[in-house]
């Protein structure tokens, strides 16, 4: 059994051809999307996807990942192994931090030029990350495919100076619900915030709740997403269009009232 | 082989999360989306798409379908089995009318506390119904994961009083095209209306029909879906948006000219 | 194993209705979508999603597609064999441009009556296509469902005429990010285009450029796409709205400036 997910921003149709291309190399292979509709060349969205769910697979999958803006320049392509699993795309930073959560990372750079002399300048996904990662998956080592580096293009997801009555960070990912999933991580939120206490972004106020089920229909909250970041969503409505968050903007969430003080 | 079907309001990127998990369980699973578009929070929507497709599927297939505004509270989670199928997912009424469909059934509750005693309040697909499912996929027995019951919340998808003069239902699903399904049954239509007959919707004209060929472009009509209830379409456009239907309203589709009568 | 590849356009619920039915008859089968968001009876779209995929499967995968306007009208239904591929649906040139591709072309038509003899008159991808791509896939011979013929409805997807000065041809698909792709081949721009020549299409200027990395942002461009035909794409934009397209128009591209002659 040999496991493959996939992560681009390619949208409806040109997704299939990778899949065709793996199972050409790899009829046994199990395809797994991981998402097709990230946002096109939004690198840190396509990384959160992943860091998000690559973890979660059996050990052997390879994660095949292509938000690629670079695709036809000089940048290079990747082959990562962490904690074993393999991960297969182009050097910008898109597969980093799923790597690093699943382990101590090993870094080759794959032999573009001499494995397919022939290719699109439009479509590496197809041409050259798709069998990749089907060669993986059939059992070759890296070694055969790509050269060790120790040089690659960093990403960091996780970004917060958290104080007792701020909490600063960015937004990592935009859900389809209008979610939105900060890059400040749960576990420096202990003793920082609790149930009921009232938050401040930009004038809106917002109740830091538990679960969904804790909030009014139509109010802000804040909680810590399945993903283990602080999210802000609206019960039954689009914390994005409400907050008119778009893209990866800063954000800074002040302390207004503590549940604590009042006790 | 083990098949696995998914259904959910989870969009884009948290099903991957689920398969993952039944992947890294049950590595040998064939995993089949149903829908992950379901309308947040729609019960309904999730026990109609649910109950349209789950039958068809083989025997021993488990089905894991999680629309579940109730999740962080104390609402329960089931495995049903029924006709050989398995259901896993909450207990808010969305796997009854698919397991219903299947055979006699059988109820568990999951002893959620004892399997996963350290889960976020916030993603029991990917933390409670997936490894579930993936438990029942790989060979395990409902008595090894859940408790018998008798006790469920209900939900009923057949609503129709139908007269020959008239006939009264609701809502079942609105699909991508506009369709809206009914919950008027075809099999309660037999000699009530044929092909050619005129009925009215709110100051609307609707044409029974045999098949969508048969309406003239711009048309609404009303004929028998696939799914084997009464469905009003418009050919070439949007029923929902020309009749301005969301949700699950009711409606009562009155009988003005009968081809019958004009025999 | 056996691969069966499915192109409809049935958006989100309907194609696993016919996965379902796959799998009941033919429980190993790998099943991966090409497309179900092409648009609603758009059969030049469908045919162009499955002629860019189809061949890049292994042989002895089977293609069902199902853009099926004429569902429960006389139209026939089709199994084709072209280069080891098989291909099953509605008898409307679909599946023509994909199968010539792949090969030389045998044609049945399938007995549907006769294998079917009670089926929904709206839905024969469930009833009628998907069951004769499991059986195929199960390794039926297509004589067994179908009997030889030798007429069939066709459809072009090339569709040039090439100067010096100007390139005719049509649309035939438009991507989830706007870029229409064209019936051009890039095999008859040899000499008559090259990167930075200047085209001009209803007043817009567009510059040929070999990768979408050489475009500056908001700029409208043309390219070979990694399909083989020439698409206009705007950076980091949608070129259809910029340019108005929608369905499948004709369009003339003229030369106004060559790189050729400045030199």
């Amino acid at each position: 059994m040999a496991t493959i997910t996939l992560t681009t921003d390619f949208g409806t149709l040109y997704p299939a051809s990778m899949k065709a291309v793996i199972l050409d190399i790899c009829e046994e292979a199990t395809i797994v999307d991981i998402s097709h509709t990230i946002p096109q060349g939004d690198i840190l969205s396509g990384a959160f996807a992943l860091y998000n769910t690559a973890h979660l697979f059996p050990k052997r999958t390879v994660h095949v990942a292509v938000v690629d803006p670079g695709v036809g320049t000089l940048r290079k392509a990747l082959i990562l192994e962490a904690g074993g699993h393999y991960f297969v795309g182009p050097d910008n930073g898109l597969m980093i931090p799923a790597a690093h959560r699943c382990g101590k990372m090993k870094v080759w750079i794959i032999q573009v030029d001499k494995l397919f002399p022939e290719i699109s300048p439009t479509f590496h996904g197809r041409d050259v990350f798709a069998p990749v990662g089907a060669y993986l998956a059939s059992g070759k080592k890296p070694e055969e495919l790509a050269k060790p580096s120790d040089c690659y293009v960093c990403l960091h997801i996780e970004e917060a100076r958290v104080k007792v009555e701020s909490m600063r960070g960015k937004v990592n990912y935009v859900d389809d619900f209008g979610n939105i999933v900060t890059s400040i991580p749960a576990r420096l939120l202990h003793n920082i915030v609790e149930s009921g206490d009232i938050l401040e972004l930009e004038g809106n106020e917002i109740r830091f709740v538990e679960t969904y089920a804790n909030a009014t229909p139509e109010e802000t909250v804040a909680l810590v997403g399945s993903h283990g970041f602080l999210e802000i969503a609206v019960s039954m409505g689009n914390a994005a269009e409400r907050l008119s968050i778009s893209g990866h903007p800063e954000i800074c969430l002040r302390k207004v009232t503590s549940t604590r003080n009042d006790e």
